[in-house]
């Protein structure tokens, strides 16, 4: 079997490793999956002496492994595949086959092969074939890219850690740590809601002023022939506007492009995400979102809300914001743990999606969706009590920006409450809503495969940041021009006055108090187009206009989405579904014959039925584009402020969600994918149960006496990748087979190293570090790089027992990747170390090594996919 | 420090162990606390021979103990407390104390005693100033029942299970698994739907009846003045049905008393509540909650709909009913394990909720809410499958029995969405809500304390079942004597048509055709009254009646909430709440100018400011109350059928629970403690961090070897109350010192002897036996005492190695307790195993010893409690 390498579980008591091939990938682009290297080494394996060790993460060339097992030495040399010998820089030899028994009382487990190798194996027929074809591309989504480091939520309960909570042992300090968090909460709420109004009170003043200007010039050159000045004006100004927002977010923080959503999820899953939930990320955004809209992209500024709630949440939860050249301002510490922090975030996204909503229920869902795994109800509680506040704050706010700060109507920067009859549905409209569901998630997957096309050319031609600008600017300035001409084009005229008493409506070339029926549409926000399709009278806009404007602004919001700018996908997705359920909606009025049993005039039913087409589709567009699920729908249902309405908002919801979900991923997840990120789903994908801890775990280990020599760990941390390092007794007998002792994480190392905590053997190492030097490094950790170590400090000695975690969580070699997946989801965890029957450590799994596995589905077809871990 | 032991960790290398006392709870009754005995022996702990054992567990008679340590052989000899010397049945012998140094190499962990023993001194002291004054009771709140036994979520991934995994290991068989899941909440929304349609049917059909037959009375006999015969009338229809119903509960299964929101919520906490889902239960809740409406108790039909949900979806989930006398239809035995069953009575519970109340989203988060710790995206949305198939199917089904089923307009039992404008309300109003929320906790608590008494006043005085029948006989004629005292008495005569159109009114003394205000209020179900207080119009009741009305429900709903029948207390709440929020509407209106601003007439303006108020009073009580909390607020909201008004909605029922907490726990909580179930809180109490696993865990162990002489086994299990053994090597050198090996359950054990799975030393185990069979026994496990074992059965072997979980989880005796609290919800444990360093077993942690830790608040006041482990 070459290349994935398997176990042979015999019935009886023999266990056969074949060590034929340590990791195929010495070149992985072309490689599908990487084969775990399931070697099973029923013995801690231990490298002795200046050999530098690879584990199996990437495509790192393989060099010579010395194997120390208790029965044999030997040595190991990976092979490479026979179809990357050219690339490969390491000559392949014969394998070595490697028998021994186990000293294990064997176990009965039956035989079967290792699902792993039977699925490299039909990856690569799959492969050769599509080389014969000559199509061998990069892949971006069948891929975890090993820069993203997991979070750790478990707790170091080293003896620092014990001091510290001695400290604080006493009613007082329990109250007020308690105070404190709900202050916290509080806090963010408030700001999110401030926030949510200034962006708010600002776009909508701008925007205002903005399309008055180039409505008057429409006007004006209609009659004078002058066409080109609004034309070339309008693409002017987007051009400037735009490409300002772009560069802000392009040279001041990257990770603020977008909306945030797919990152801040991730985040809440247990990736950290550098750069995500910083001051600089917080500029870029909401500066960036003014620009994006007032730029007149096809974007929404609510997204972003849940991005700048979970920056401001995190910014008050670590006390401290950090500047531009390295300067910070601290005001407090006690919560600077990733646990605290990800408790604080989850409430700021929440907020943030409360208070762009006016949905304090539907965020606090959105947060728990993601982390529901490290939920209580305690945190519940006040997330949703942060999610009100923000809620509340945002409805006083707004509504006072509206004139009367008592009348508590606004609750969020979106609303489709204005619907002046309750929302009525009849058992017969059903079946058009799912009817209208099935094209929504259709559309919807369109709209994710085409961004996904998009986003891989984006990826591998448009990667410098001037090219980015430009595209940003090309798109700006293309949807002025487009929209200019499906108004001049067209030239829909109606008199019906639009819903929105304060709408910019310009008259082209109508006449007799008639106007550009788009104009409405083109002449305003995203948001203030997605009102107008949702309220505006039945005879507003005609068939024609409504389907230009779903093409047009279907083309637009996948070209946006994904462009180096602050921008939001729920207004426009919401905007695309409801023109075409407007569309629907017509269509059914001139089906349907008029119910004569309504004492109401007919044109009012229209009124009445096109409205809710028009949110039915809306909702359906959403669902089919972005897959949330119970989140999403209260979300809505929220906004709709109308619960019996809810019933079909969730059957389209679900119905476009399973559509969507036949054909590819939601378009959060795969830029999730795209991106490499490695978020750990909720179960373990089935038929993998077979796997075993020994057949995931990475391994040789890279292991710490207590006490180690600095040289040791500089050199280790220098060489190895890996973020966590099981401590064994120092067992002068028998170097490197010491019971497990405990696990340090590579950044306490750094920070000891920093800090120069060791001194010559023989002496009393100082002890002159607290907990708050480690805290004070968080969230932005040391680079090895960093560390300044003269040669006598490197023949010191560095005491490791006050700062491991004397309790790591570890399990048994056969336990199973479900249980596995239970572990590392129930309690947030980062390192799990496998040990054997003597409790020595013999590998270590970490979070990356479940995340490989993943249930992909395509075209219906649902496989389980291994992905492999790159570097980039 | 006599009757606690503890640990002095020592900052240098020594730990003392003090084994002054096992466990001083012999006569427990009157020891509030049990102090684990914090006896931390480093070494595994073995019985040899016949000793009987026991581990701290209850107030068993402690006896003369072996314990086998490396070093040497002792005999330790429980020591009981001072007091109860005259209870105990072993006389106190001097103290042996053992102090031996630990092979660990040291620790240093800083010295402080432990929480445990400082904790049960405070509490001791106050007992014996109880004493002092004569002041002696059981106690029902600080303790827990150990009869309860915990679920257990981990997968036991012995041989069979992964033979099972083997044959079904197949994507037609997962897809196959996948379908029948969802299929199955789909049945269990369909089904729920049934039912509750079904009950509303009957009870509003038959409650009509009856209050019209009464009312006929009323007004001929209110002229002819025979008035004592529709009270005699009313008062014998009431007993008669009222008996009937509190015998169906009482006999056939009194788990289906009260509205089961507690066990659900309990059962969904992962505790094994006997009997709760189960045909009988069905059959009670279902046919009992109909009699007890219709006998006239202030109760309502929707808080048991969540029990009679989940018994739903358990009997599908294990698609098998048993009959009475031990008959039983089968059907398919796939998901037959506590995990799978749980998701299908959170799918159930929901359903009730979500077909109740309408609720959809409200009922996904009611099952969300508790277990939320063992939560994923994917059972979320088969939740919310279920939960919204239910709701539609009731709409649906409601509107058929109303008589149009396309118009969807009733989606759950009971609705206060009738407002007929918008509700509004302005910022100004904020205050008056606050203050009604202050109030409604306030009331709640009273509600609550006043329960609890007449809970601990029936636990021990009326707990005999004819005495149990003759209560709710007695209190369904008090409620109509009273009912009929105080619409006579009162007589306030209204003119105002009440809202409901097919509502009884009477007339009694009112002429002119004006009717007896109260007679609204009275002769319907508590549902009705309600419905009539939010909607009737304004005038429609007199301050005096509402006051009466207010205290009398009060009293009533007091009463009747325990009693053994099948009952809610959500639709009595809120009527109460109704009732005064509308006394303080009609305040308010007297006080407030009238506003000259608007221009409809001020009658109506009066008319929606008291449907507003009662409304908001309404959730004020239940939150008072019931204290439960997002969940509940989503309910409200749904139920009101507009969101914008959810804002005030949650701000009284946060500040109406955070009132109440400040007095006493919510009446659910109250019932759980009352029952003394261990449910695990979501977080480790404060001041608890420096607790370890070994401070915890019950020892010595009751151990098995990997083959066991029968014998053994079967005295061990007749013995011993505990449910998991931990499985050690066989090393006949040292025996009792084995490395751990796994860890068998004994439900598993007695399956095996039943089924005589064992064989004469030295031949082969006999093998035919297979998952299915254990399956089969699932839920209701064989006792010991249905074992029946010839002497030469004894004297064979059982070969444990397929059967016990090869990889159980287990910690270091270091473990500290909030992690383990993490461990046990995250993970859903029953069992945790403590090990050495040398992976030795060492004791045992079970879900019960971390539940004794709960934080207790009184007046304001918390403080942390370890509640003590009683037999009964």
């Amino acid at each position: 079997m070459p290349g994935g390498s398997s176990i042979d579980k015999d019935l009886g008591l023999k266990m056969t490793v074949h060590l034929d091939g340590m990791a195929s990938a010495s070149t992985a682009d072309t490689n599908t999956t990487e084969s775990t290297d399931t070697v099973s080494v029923p013995h801690p394996v231990n490298v002795t002496g200046k050999d530098t060790r690879h584990r199996n993460h990437g495509n790192r060339v393989k060099e010579e492994i010395t194997v120390i097992g208790p029965e044999s030495k030997f040595h190991v040399t990976p092979v490479s595949e026979e179809e990357h010998e050219l690339n490969n820089r390491v000559p392949s030899r014969p394998t070595p086959e490697l028998k021994f028994e186990l000293d294990d009382e064997g176990d009965t487990l039956s035989n079967h092969n290792s699902i792993t190798a039977l699925l490299s194996s039909k990856f690569r027929d799959i492969q050769k074939r599509l080389k014969q074809y000559g199509i061998e591309s990069p892949r971006f989504r069948k891929r975890l890219v090993s820069r993203w480091e997991s979070l750790n939520y478990d707790v170091c309960e080293n003896v620092l850690y014990i001091k510290e909570q001695e400290k604080y042992k006493s009613k007082k300090w329990v109250t007020l740590r308690w105070l404190s968090k709900w202050l916290v909460m509080f806090s963010i709420g408030i700001m999110t809601a401030l926030l949510a109004a200034t962006i708010h009170f600002v776009v909508e003043k701008l925007a205002h002023l903005k399309f008055d200007l180039i409505k008057h010039y429409f006007d004006d050159c209609a009659k004078n022939n002058c066409l080109y000045q609004p034309a070339l004006m309008w693409m002017g100004i987007n051009l400037v506007i735009t490409v300002a927002g772009a560069a802000l977010v392009t040279f001041l923080q990257p990770m603020a492009a977008g909306s945030g959503i797919p990152y801040i999820k991730s985040y809440l899953n247990g990736v950290k995400i550098p750069g995500l939930l910083t001051f600089r990320a917080f500029v870029a955004k909401t500066l960036g979102v003014v620009m994006s809209i007032l730029g007149g992209l096809a974007c929404g500024k609510e997204g972003p809300m849940a991005h700048s709630g979970s920056i401001i949440a995190a910014g008050l939860g670590r006390g401290r914001i950090n500047f531009c050249n390295g300067k910070s301002i601290s005001f407090y510490s006690a919560f600077r743990n990733d646990h605290e922090i990800r408790d604080f975030v989850a409430g700021g996204a929440a907020s943030g999606v409360s208070s762009a909503f006016g949905a304090p229920i539907g965020g606090t869902l959105f947060s728990l969706e993601e982390a529901a795994s490290f939920w209580n109800q305690d945190l519940t509680w006040r997330v949703f009590f942060s999610s009100m506040v923000a809620c509340f704050a945002t409805n006083f706010l707004i509504s006072a920006i509206n004139g009367d700060p008592t009348k508590l109507t606004d609750p969020g920067l979106v609303r489709f409450n204005a619907f002046k009859f309750d929302l009525k549905f009849d058992l017969i409209e059903i079946p058009v809503f799912i009817f209208m569901a099935v094209i929504g998630g259709l559309s919807g997957a369109l709209f994710v495969v085409m961004n996904y096309k998009l986003t891989v050319f984006r990826k591998r031609y448009l990667n410098k940041n001037w090219i980015k600008i430009i595209e940003a600017g090309l798109v700006a300035m293309v949807s002025a021009a487009v929209a200019f001409g499906l108004m001049v084009g067209i030239n829909d005229c109606t008199d019906k006055a639009p819903f929105d008493s304060h709408a910019v409506t310009a008259a082209v070339y109508c006449t007799d108090k008639k106007h550009n029926s788009l104009s409405t549409l083109f002449l305003t926000t995203p948001e203030g187009c997605l009102k107008a399709l949702l309220h505006d009278p039945f005879e507003s806009h005609g068939p024609v206009s409504l389907v230009a404007f779903v093409l047009i602004f279907f083309l637009l919001g996948v070209w946006t989405y994904g462009l180096s700018v602050s921008s939001g996908v729920f207004i426009p997705s919401l905007a695309i579904g409801a023109a075409w359920g407007r569309l629907v909606g017509i269509g059914v009025a001139h089906l349907m014959p008029e119910n004569p049993n309504l004492g109401v005039n007919s044109s009012l039913i229209k009124q009445l039925d096109v409205g809710k087409f028009a949110l039915i589709g809306a909702a359906c567009q959403l669902g089919g584009i972005l897959r949330t699920t119970i989140s999403l729908t209260v979300i809505i249902v929220e906004c709709t402020d109308d619960i019996s309405f809810g019933l079909p908002i969730m059957i389209v919801l679900m119905i476009s969600k399973w559509v969507g979900d036949f054909i590819t991923t939601g378009l959060y997840d795969m830029n999730v994918e795209v991106m490499g990120i490695p978020t750990l789903p909720f179960e373990c994908p089935p038929l993998c149960d077979d796997l075993r801890a020994s057949d995931v775990m990475s391994h040789p280990l890279a292991t710490f006496k207590t006490k180690e020599k600095v040289e040791n760990i500089y050199r280790m941390l220098k060489e190895e990748t890996f973020c966590g390092f099981p401590v064994i007794e120092d067992d002068p007998m028998a170097p490197g087979k010491g019971k497990l002792k405990g696990l340090i994480m590579r950044n306490q190392l750094l920070v000891l190293l920093k800090k120069k905590i060791f001194c010559p053997e023989g002496q009393v190492p100082p002890r002159n570090i607290t907990i708050k030097d480690f805290r004070d490094f968080y969230p932005v950790y040391l680079k090895v790089s960093e560390i300044d170590l003269s040669d006598e400090e490197k023949s010191y000695v560095m005491d490791l027992k006050p700062y491991y975690n004397p309790s790591p969580y570890t399990v048994e070699q056969k336990f199973s990747l479900p249980r596995m997946f239970n572990l590392f989801r129930g309690l947030g965890l980062r390192h799990l170390i496998v040990t054997d029957e003597k409790n020595m450590p013999m590998g270590m799994v970490t979070r990356k090594d479940l995340a490989k596995f993943r249930v992909g589905s395509k075209r219906g077809l649902v496989k389980i996919e291994q992905l492999k871990i790159e570097d980039k």
